[in-house]
């Protein structure tokens, strides 16, 4: 084990301190956000900060960086109230990848990428037509995060598209079975296979796996 | 490609939105928080919601449940402003699920499960020694979330402990080498498999796959 205090950290190189401190926090989701202006103009961008808030109501957040360094999804959520969240599949993940290079406003990444907007559910946000597993959002609030000029994003669970043949009896949904990817860092993505379940923890029972489907 | 509206899943049973709502957003971390109360009475509990908010400063969050929910982790940082968070691996994966059972506040989970306090970094909250990536926040601030009554936890990172076999040295960490686990939805727990890294995508370029290690 090597120890590595602030000090140590506060000195490395920006892209170094990046790639580690990104990684330290372990997997994550990488999701792609669709929006749309006030002109029509659709907008594509890969977030790995997506964070379950709470099931009931079903509330979802997500950080966006400081406004400079990323504008045209939050002014897009602002100007609209409306998202939606796209998971990502290997089949794209080059494309979506790419959704992270600075384009012009004027630039939708669905046209420049060759991924597919989809108009479903009377969003007027564009799903991607890739996805397998796929929702919108409702504006609840967004606050900010003073520290370091960031952003939570919280939005109200609308409407959900996935496949079927996902979807366990109990409402469990087999990421792993739709190829959903998982992320770690800034630039690592990583296919996943399930190790157990377990049934819901008490503190006078031992663990027990639920059985695998 | 089924349509779930939320006028579907407000009729849920408990149960089934709760593992339908936690499993749609993604894949994610899952990590053994560690505090302490001025008392010395030691707490360990998993978090699934730890969220990247920045590097430079280095700021991590996470996610809280509403005080009556989850009372033991959130009372003990505000007590002491310190906690660390601890990768999970597969060969205690079992006694990290059990921490989610609500045992009584007298009740240290270390001790309950077998696992092992461990001091380090004059930290005073323990980390859990089983653990091969691990870290200490100190509180910078909880902002309450209000429409849901849950909590973003800020921390500033403090000091870091690992297993030096998976630093690269662009300061990438190979999570899979550590075996730290990733999860999904409230129970499921998975291994991962890299599938690519990308270089910095900028819009005039192609994608482009970093060397495989």
């Amino acid at each position: 084990m090597i120890h590595v205090p602030l000090s140590t950290i506060s000195t490395w190189e920006r892209f170094y301190r990046a790639n580690f401190i990104n990684s330290l926090t372990g997997f994550k989701s990488a999701s792609l956000i669709g929006t749309v202006n006030k002109q029509g103009q659709t907008n594509l961008a890969i977030f790995s900060s997506v964070v379950h808030l709470g099931s009931d109501p079903a509330l979802i957040g997500f950080i966006n960086r400081p406004v400079q360094a990323a504008p045209h999804t939050l002014a897009n959520i602002q100007a609209t109230g409306n998202y939606t969240i796209n998971h990502i599949h290997p089949s794209f993940l080059e494309q979506a990848h790419q959704t992270s290079a600075k384009y012009p406003e004027n630039v939708s990444e669905f046209e420049a990428l060759g991924l597919t907007p989809e108009f479903l559910d009377a969003s007027p946000a564009p799903f991607v037509k890739e996805s397998k597993v796929k929702y919108t959002l409702a504006l609840e609030e967004i606050i900010p995060i003073k520290v370091n000029n960031t952003f939570l994003v919280i939005g109200r669970l609308q409407h959900v598209q996935l496949d079927e043949s996902i979807l366990l009896p109990d409402g469990f949904l087999q990421l792993d079975q739709a190829g959903s990817i998982c992320s770690n860092g800034i630039d690592a993505y990583y296919a996943t296979q399930l190790i157990d379940r377990y049934e819901y923890a008490k503190p006078d029972l031992k663990p027990k796996k639920l059985p695998k489907v």
